[in-house]
């Protein structure tokens, strides 16, 4: 039987107060929370898995597959939607330990090209507006990715 | 009936001659692959799926899931044998188009911490007998984990 304490433990998942604070919600996939960062130059989304205390993709078991179907599903949607020239994707979490995943649209125009967007300065915040129509436009082409191909997305 | 020269196109993957340059090979993995760059302070491996003309996760297809099966696989493997504090993963491809996914350990006190690997400097080689028991390690270790958990690797 498992003790209640154990219980508690493995649903404390919570988002850590560091992506609370850089990001805007954009919804909830079966596994993932999926945030916006408002960067005007590099739309940019993370994906954080709702699992407690992970801080690798390896410690996700079976749930990496799950983690790479949003993936996968992700960058489509900000592809469409960016029609950007490249995706830059990582998990890194050298300074924030809960694990998530950037999910960063590049084009060869951008401030940064052809460098990454870790490590640079904090990206330049777009108006509230831009970055409201750009959450939007994402959450709408995940509900209709669920109706095409049946993948999860629950706002 | 598929004219010959698709049938050419499909069979023609080699690796981009910018990653043939910069890495040694480690071994073959089902899907992708395995490559090592001689980074004395941030041990560091490459996964790259043996698919012609993909530069993007997101165009795989299933295989994605393969490719996320062998990134956990190679990161068991690679925190093992560095005892790391932390694995950082990305596919970039600003420069390189082919795709293929970095995965490199990381330590406290590397001289980038916390600050990741991609946009610095060239990283500092090590010497090569000790670059070539690194690889012979993750070479060793991928063919227990074959035999443990039924993981592919074909040297």
């Amino acid at each position: 039987m498992t003790p209640a304490s154990q219980l508690v433990t493995a649903a404390a998942w919570s988002l850590h107060p560091q992506l609370a604070k850089d990001t805007a919600p954009v919804g909830e996939l079966a596994l993932s929370r999926l945030l916006a960062i408002n960067a005007a130059d590099y739309p940019w989304l993370v994906l954080v898995p709702r699992r407690a205390e992970l801080s690798e993709i390896a410690d996700l078991g079976n749930d990496a597959l799950l983690l790479m179907r949003e993936i996968a599903l992700v960058s489509r949607v900000l592809k469409e939607v960016t029609q950007c020239d490249k995706l830059n994707i990582a998990a890194i979490g050298n300074v924030v330990p809960q694990l998530h995943v950037h999910i960063v649209a590049r084009r060869k125009t951008d401030p940064l090209w052809p460098k990454p967007v870790w490590g640079a300065a904090p990206p330049r915040a777009g108006e509230r507006e831009a970055f409201a129509r750009f959450i939007a436009s994402i959450h709408g082409k995940l509900g209709l990715a669920e109706e095409n191909n049946g993948a999860s997305f629950n706002q």
